[in-house]
């Protein structure tokens, strides 16, 4: 099943729809409940009721189906309780603090790395990615991401693989620029991940066709920058699966309904398998020339990221944006 | 106008009431807005509204109004979209970050620390705090939070002020324990800031008599640990004011309606106030003994916060909770 929320103008939580399987035609949901956000949080009734529909609106006989685009569509959750984003692909940590010159954690290996993010204001797929300075040093990273139900404080990994409900592609907007200081500070990050977007569509494991197991979803992420193939990093290679990431986010405090649980940007060591964000690039650079020769985004510059399941047809829909240049409010 | 909300087995957000300024009577005012939240969400409609049924309850004329009992609130908000916590008293600043051998930041005095929280499943206020194992080192942080309206990027911190909707105080528990190995991984706080609790009721600034000015909340902050006098830190002595904080968490990124900015642990030079967390009396004990005395929170011990206006009337109502033994659930 695949589900969606559109853009409204006075609901902060967007309407919910059901989305067909091959991405074509949509049908409202909110005779089933108003947003996806209230679905999740009642998902034990909502999901057979969506089912029905999905159901019907697969098999081309759903009244009121209306045909998808992409570009009418926010976030699946246009804003969530918690968004919480671990690094579980090894290879993006050791690139990026070897770029900005910084160790690697003694427990890199047995603890994941995981940073509360903000989520009161996620883009749009399709929303452009506001620029204040160039020298912010604007990046992409592409992710996979849980929404999980209810998770109870110290859950074990393997129990909290079942409270995975529904999964999402991301792009983290990262400020390579603002980092260094702001970790510097030793609270972690807040301006340098400003509001990230997700992919259109939530989608349940079954649309996964078997590409969902250990924990981890065994699918290429595919990014292109500026319209050329830049990564198709396999989602697989996560050094931690997302039923460790669940659990070390419940370690101490219980999970509410809707929390995001991100699996930190794709990465992968094969070289031809490309990048999922710049500054991995960069730091290859840097590696074999002495300096890095790509920039970080440009006003203008595009990140396409998607997900193609084994048949080649495209799970989440697409994240597409550009980066345009912002006015601060004064 | 004074503000709360009602626990409700079903309804995750609770049910919004008004409670009367001398904190003795509450209606419920579910027919303005469902919840705080919604409230907070839509305010330019509901403060009228709201303020019309709080002339009514303090003028004892409001049909179905009731007596308060705090045992029966939530949190103002029992969750948000965003918390994201400052940490204006440099005092407090200092002292923790002695105490755990930690460098002062460069910026400490031109640029706010602040990390953001996890926010979607806040305590109320007189919940036991779960404790799994003690040497987790359990500490309370008696705070003074804001719930601020839709804020644009990049804002001034003087029209940042501007958006201050509503006053709270709150209980921001804190794993000392687990906070070295945590921000040693680089990303900031997780485990290590459980669930925070906030006080009964969320208050308009007329409710401080005047206390509001410069940004600042100019009383001060009762902490009693045990039952006995812990700290009473004027709560004015913010190094940074909330203009500032709140135009902090803004730099990168819009604020959404309920976003939550806290003012950090409420902490004062003069060592007749106490503290307001476990963690600075015990570096202020081994600066002057060479040892820490005062163990971090142990089952059964509890923690009372609680702020009085100029009359000596309860602004808030109390924070009071206790530490219970918690089963992970494995």
């Amino acid at each position: 099943m695949k589900l969606g929320t559109l853009k409204h103008p006075k609901k902060r939580d967007g309407e919910l729809v059901v989305v067909s399987s091959d991405n074509k035609m949509a049908i409202r949901a909110t005779p089933v409940a108003s947003s996806l956000r209230e679905a999740v949080e009642n998902w034990a009734q909502a999901k057979p009721a969506l089912e029905t529909i999905s159901l019907a609106l697969n098999a081309g006989a759903a009244a009121g189906a209306f045909p998808v685009d992409e570009n009418l569509f926010h976030s699946p959750l246009p804003r969530a309780f918690q968004w919480a984003d671990g690094s579980a692909f090894l290879h993006h940590v050791k690139l990026v603090r070897m770029a900005r010159k910084a160790p690697l954690p003694e427990t890199l290996y047995t603890v994941p790395l995981m940073y509360q993010g903000g989520s009161d204001d996620f883009l749009t797929p399709r929303e452009d990615v506001p620029q204040l300075d160039f020298d912010h040093g604007t990046d992409f990273e592409g992710e996979v991401a849980v929404i999980v139900d209810d998770v109870p404080m110290g859950i074990s990994p393997e129990r909290a693989l079942e409270k995975v409900l529904l999964f999402m592609i991301v792009n983290d907007v990262s400020l390579r620029g603002l980092i260094p200081a702001e970790l510097a500070q030793g609270f972690g990050f807040l301006q340098s991940k400003p509001s990230s977007a997700f992919g259109p569509f939530a989608v349940t494991a079954d649309e996964l066709k078997g590409a969902w197991r250990e924990g981890r979803v065994h699918l290429p992420l595919d990014v292109k920058y500026n319209d050329r193939f830049f990564g198709n990093a396999d989602a697989g290679h996560m050094h931690f699966h997302f039923g460790q990431l669940i659990a070390h986010a419940a370690r101490t405090r219980h999970l509410k309904a809707g929390t995001i649980i991100g699996s930190g940007t794709v990465s992968n060591e094969d070289p031809a398998r490309g990048s999922s964000c710049l500054a991995e690039k960069r730091m290859i650079e840097t590696i074999e020339t002495g300096r890095a020769s790509t920039p970080f985004m440009k006003v203008g510059d595009t990140v396409r990221i998607e997900m193609l399941d084994k048949d080649g047809r495209s799970i989440f829909g697409a994240i597409h944006q550009r980066v345009a240049q912002a006015q601060p409010a004064g």
